[in-house]
């Protein structure tokens, strides 16, 4: 079980929550999107984990940034 | 044109602004909702306008509270 860990910025209630899962859960081999709204991390179980890149598409899709 | 503004409070982002706009446009004779995040105030255009219960019910469908 492979897991990646990104902070996201932006975020601040559950409906951002569920937008930006709903974003990398579409993402291949993505089996699980866990987020924590206090501190904007976000842990993907994928096998293989996805890109950074992909990840970062995602994000973007969702309407937030990855922090740097 | 009658007009009534309500104080909606524990919106965060544009999601939520879009969850309260979507229960109160369903409100009968509701012909348009206007919500300001920065302050809350939410303005409500309907002949005749909403009852504060079907407001209240509304909102909290919606996930949010009236400010008292």
């Amino acid at each position: 079980m492979n897991q990646t860990v990104i902070m996201v910025k932006g975020m601040t209630c559950g409906h951002c929550v569920s937008a930006v899962q709903k974003e990398i859960s579409g993402l291949p081999a993505v089996t699980g999107v866990d987020v924590d709204l206090g501190t904007g991390a976000v842990r993907i179980t994928a096998d293989p984990p996805p890109s950074e890149a992909a990840l970062r598409a995602a994000v973007d899709t969702a309407g937030y940034e990855i922090a740097d």
